[in-house]
């Protein structure tokens, strides 16, 4: 059987469309010898035809007519880089309908409305790929869903979105603060204008609903994830964390605890001796611990034009061999229940603690504070207090407690009663420490 | 189109076949959410089925008679875990032509014999699958031939052998000397009780040659690859390295030149913020930069029963869904003449350089090895030069310059004439320092 070749429609020419198309025209030989007949890019859908985009579309129509797609026979799968959820999620239903095959980077709308579209994909005897979707160029999809299957997936912890490391390393490496980091990151293009999904840590819970799909096998509504972003850090926390051998980083971590899916994304303490402790400013890196392979790490660049415009590639090229269509069919991420864990919301896996305490320096403080924790089990690990300026005696101070093992319950019950002292000074600050594999 | 299954032989139950075994029995409900039908291991080809092995095979028969194999037409599929190069290559040969697919995780028998199995396979239209071939659990081979294939893949950098990795990590972390480091990996099972294969960098070539074969579709005889082992290391140039801010790994580097390929396996210097750095024990890692993609890096672990059985499987579970023939059938690995650069034997790429001369110190000595290096046009970056023990004025003393970057013919003149000077003591030692990524 001879490799047949696919003929290609896009939806959408911005930054990921672009480096598709060079990808697509610009390396004739190099997809020639890749075995899959040629990738024709024959019809891109855009807003705004007359644009100029400084990029030779190798003979592709553009149009705005996106319902023209829909008619043409000459078209066997389209790629969606239009991204948001609609009518990105109408069009690819519909493209799924009238028989073509579709690969997108869209994790918004998958995470959002992905059952229901591999449902449609499913009875239309269509595949939709989505390498693209999560961590940009780095093949955690296809490892997780065909290389590592045989795998019971313990754990997942990745950073996943690259905006926020962006600014957290910048935090941590250059001491800014975090509006003067987020700023730097949107000249750079490394954050958007409005970059709220990202810095509050929505958009790596769609990436980590997505993930888990594939890693455990379990149903996850992203909005059920327990999360929280970067944007209430206060860079005291960083230089804290540092001091005491730790950076701060957004975690989006999966782990089954007791038969159950426990998913939070959180900023995290991780070790500087951790594997993720290393990925640096705009990388992503996801960990991956399965029972029969152990621990694994893969990282690289989570985003960009190239980078993303790889693993869209990659979907078509799985597509061109069939490998594509035989993985979606193996997946049946149609499933309404599908084999893995219950995900369970209220699951907690247990970890240490920084909890930070704002406190007036007087004889016994630290002594109550303790005795709180103590009251509810909660053990301490080791205590930074540096002294009052001595022509300040009245200037709050900081209290740092890194605890032992404990579970989330109690650490926040007793946080409630530290800040109901009549010694406490602004609310206290608890950020989880990352397990160290 | 349900899927239908494989119905498998093994030849082998040593360390990884016992792990495929466990894999393939003892968690059904798991490979019946894969989607890929039953995997049912029906028989397995041992030398001796007396040996007690403590493990269940879930019915599948013990026999000797590896012939029987080739006539059973309820086999569809053999995983060879044997090793070695014969009888392995007539067998796998034998398999292909009966009609059987074949699992290895053999990379001597693939890197000595690969192209001529592969034309094997292709006449049969049958495959081979080998992921399980090069750093064990990583699936690295699925990315390069599959999800990263459309990139120019530019420079590949791996730490694959873990034995000399556990070995290094010893000497540096717990200042042992080769021999002792060797005896302790071989005692926790970490080196084989004969380890030349890996200590002198062939193990590590050949696996070079088959990752060269895919990232960069070019042909490679392994025994041409310049390569040197870890087993003449000085653990004195470990110390210095650290002093530097690097620790020596032996890497297996592969890099387009030119537009030639020149590969090489040698010890080199990393600098300690270099991710191949973090690489300890005997995890392996793999850094990849393709065109599109830029830098990623995958690490686990390298070896091992459970590590290697989770790729094994993962060829049978491609080979169940279909999609491991459509790979094989892209790939032409069978083709004498693949589309990728010209491997040059004799290609170096550029290197800054760690040089150890070993001297009298008197008065001058630095300059006259300045000056050669000089003549040579090699840059000196640095120099740790220590004082002579007051007591013992004719101690020869090790004088260690780091280059700038340089080409290796004039280094390695400069250091045979360094080595005819009067105040030479020893002959010089040359390590190559890896470039950060």
């Amino acid at each position: 059987m001879p490799a047949t070749g696919l003929r290609l429609a896009m939806i959408g020419l911005g930054t990921v469309g672009t480096g598709v198309a060079k990808l697509l025209t610009q390396r004739p030989e190099h997809l020639r010898s890749l075995g899959v007949g040629p990738l024709e890019l024959k019809t891109v859908v855009v807003r705004d035809p007359a644009k100029s985009r400084g990029i030779d579309l190798g003979g592709a129509r553009l149009t705005t007519d996106f319902d023209s797609l829909l008619a043409d026979r000459d078209i066997d799968a389209v790629i969606e880089v239009m991204g948001g959820i609609e009518p990105a999620r109408h069009r690819i239903a519909a493209l799924l309908r009238a028989g073509k095959h579709v690969v997108t980077a869209n994790k918004a709308v998958l995470a959002e409305h992905g059952r229901e579209l591999f449902e449609i994909a499913h009875q239309s005897d269509r595949s939709i790929l989505f390498e693209a979707s999560v961590a940009g160029g780095i093949p955690i999809l296809a490892a997780l869903a065909e290389t590592l299957c045989v795998n019971r997936i313990e754990r997942i912890s990745g950073i996943v979105n690259g905006t926020c490391n962006y600014i957290l390393t910048a935090m941590h490496e250059r001491g800014l603060a975090y509006g003067d980091a987020l700023r730097q990151a949107q000249q750079l293009g490394f954050a958007e204008a409005d970059p709220t999904l990202d810095v509050n840590g929505s958009d790596a819970a769609q990436k980590l609903a997505i993930l888990a799909r594939l890693a455990f096998q379990s149903k996850v509504d992203w909005r059920s994830i327990s999360r929280a972003g970067i944007d209430k850090l206060d860079s005291m926390d960083l230089r804290f964390a540092r001091e005491l051998g730790y950076v701060i980083k957004l975690l989006a971590e999966g782990e089954v605890v007791g038969g159950k899916l426990s998913l939070q994304v959180t900023p995290k303490l991780v070790h500087q001796n951790h594997p993720l402790a290393q990925i640096r400013g705009e990388y992503n890196a996801i960990q991956v611990h399965g029972d029969a392979v152990g621990d694994l790490l893969f990282s690289g660049k989570g985003a960009g034009e190239m980078p993303t415009a790889s693993s869209v590639v990659a979907g078509v090229i799985d597509l061109a061999t069939g490998r594509g269509q035989q993985t979606f069919r193996a997946l049946r991420l149609w499933e309404t229940e599908p084999a893995g864990p219950h995900f369970d919301p209220t699951s907690q896996a247990k970890s240490r603690f920084y909890l930070r305490f704002t406190i007036s320096d007087r004889p016994g403080t630290l002594a109550r504070i303790a005795s709180i924790l103590g009251e509810h089990g909660i053990s301490i690990a080791s205590v930074i207090q540096h002294e009052t300026p001595e022509n300040k005696p009245e200037q709050p101070v900081p209290l740092i407690i890194m605890t032992h093992e404990a579970s989330d319950g109690p650490v926040r019950l007793s946080l409630a009663e530290a800040d109901r002292l009549e010694i406490a000074r602004a609310p206290s600050v608890c950020l989880p420490v990352a397990a160290h594999a």
